[in-house]
């Protein structure tokens, strides 16, 4: 493990995948591997899946983890289960990016969903994941599943006024994700909800990209008139803590209460491991120094 | 990066520290190095200090990340204002170990407090943190503040009935530690404390210790009426989840509702960038998983 670790890029050394991002300067987080199952170029970034010693399959798009088998539903749920339980009757979702399908999975545990479109932009990502990654693909063949594989942006500005959720289950802003980050992407987004519709956006870690997050919420805020922000724990994510920012076109939806409250019979139903409607309210509940960064934007 | 990803150790290598503990299997976290500033065998333990390329000074004892300039906050604020805005009006107050002074800096901003007794059996932790680690050191020459080097266990068998808030800074049960894990330990902090008296201890991560977390809690049951866990972030800690385990010799305290709102003001005049009155509410709401693993010892 040598050179400069600002500059280093992430790589499988002997029996370990270690994840640099020049941007989190001098933190990297390693993984012990067991096999290399793929490791290919996509038109869009570098695939890489590996079995790893305790974390299950992992999947890596540009050196970046963004799944383990063992701890993927941490992100999976909130991601999904936060705009699913503010929206109270979700029948059409759209998830952008996400074409490992682990969101698909959770949002199709609602009976009020009628269609889930994934669009993704590399065929690449679903073809893999449904390959080594079964458990998050699976429900990639529901009948309710419509896989386009497209530009997401160019998708929600062919579908005014169609969802009632939208996912932003997006890498973070390199590659093909950088059009993610833009405020042009929230008016579009919100053009594209019904009238009551909800939004959640993969939203970094404060604590190692706090303009970024301050940036994308102020943007957020520009264009939705309701904007929240909530945390929660992903082992395999830097740092361990991953924000959500989830958004409404209604200004009267409060985005910390659900409007469902889930029961353990629920819960066990619905297979969580990680979301309870108690988790719900008080994820929103911010530490202080992210109160910090976002107290002059939104309520914190 | 070469070797069994679990039986390796933590190693400075190059420019970059990695952290290995066994009992993670293949999970490891690496920090750049700028310079090693120490690095010694105590009577008990291995003492490194480096300066990080972005977490600013590190001290690891056998090979373990015990804190950093960076994130120190996140951890120090919670083991300490937790239960000590539980307490309606702490005193005396005993710290086992937590040589690096974090605690004690925080306990002293509470102006209820008359005495901190500080156990710490390595006095070159106490040493090398008043050189390297002056933020957390800070208090230890606060005239309330009285250094005991000696083992915290013997320590609270000579001190019955004396104690407030006792707050367990342990690291992990190896080494000097390990005795801070057994069931009689619980019952020797609790025969240390007054009436109203609460304990905090360092609670693990359920992450990769559940049966650990499983056995501490069902241990402190055993012994105290009334038990609480709760989570929260620290980047630098494995899987950057920490648990706190909570008690009282009072059943009829809520250990999730502290006594004392802390206000705008009370945060910036404490310099809280992590705790704030919420914060105590909801880190006591765990995530299902944490709670399945729980909810047959304490109420979750």
């Amino acid at each position: 493990m040598d050179g400069n670790p600002s500059t280093n890029r992430s790589v499988v050394e002997g029996r370990w995948f270690r994840e640099v991002d020049e941007s989190w300067n001098g933190y990297s987080l390693s993984l012990g591997v067991e096999e290399v199952l793929f490791h290919k170029k996509s038109d869009f970034q570098d695939i890489l899946v590996f079995k790893s010693t305790s974390f299950g399959n992992v999947l890596v798009l540009d050196g970046i983890i963004q799944c383990t088998e063992r701890d993927e539903f941490t992100y999976q749920e909130m991601i999904c289960h936060l705009p699913m339980n503010v929206h109270p009757n979700p029948k059409k979702v759209l998830v952008i990016g996400g074409g490992d399908g682990g969101c698909v999975r959770e949002v199709l545990k609602y009976t009020s969903v009628q269609k889930v479109v994934l669009a993704e932009i590399d065929k690449m990502v679903v073809d893999v994941s449904k390959l080594y990654l079964p458990q998050m693909s699976s429900g990639l063949s529901d009948p309710r599943v419509d896989i386009q594989i497209c530009d997401g942006v160019d998708y929600i500005c062919n579908h005014p006024g169609e969802f009632d959720v939208i996912i932003t289950d997006a890498p973070d802003p390199v590659g093909p994700a950088t059009e993610l980050y833009e405020k042009k992407f929230y008016t579009k987004l919100k053009a594209a909800l019904t009238p009551n519709g909800v939004i959640c956006c993969q939203g970094q870690t404060v604590f190692i990209s706090s303009e970024l997050v301050a940036s994308m919420v102020k943007m957020c805020k520009d264009v939705f008139p309701n904007v929240g922000y909530a945390t929660g724990s992903t082992p395999t994510y830097a740092t361990g803590i991953m924000g959500y920012m989830v958004a409404s076109v209604n200004p009267e939806i409060n985005l910390a209460e659900p409007v469902r409250q889930l029961s353990d019979a629920d819960i066990d139903k619905m297979s969580l491991q990680n979301y309870n409607s108690q988790l719900h309210r008080s994820c929103f509940v911010l530490p202080t120094y992210i109160r910090k960064i976002l107290r002059d934007i939104i309520d914190t």
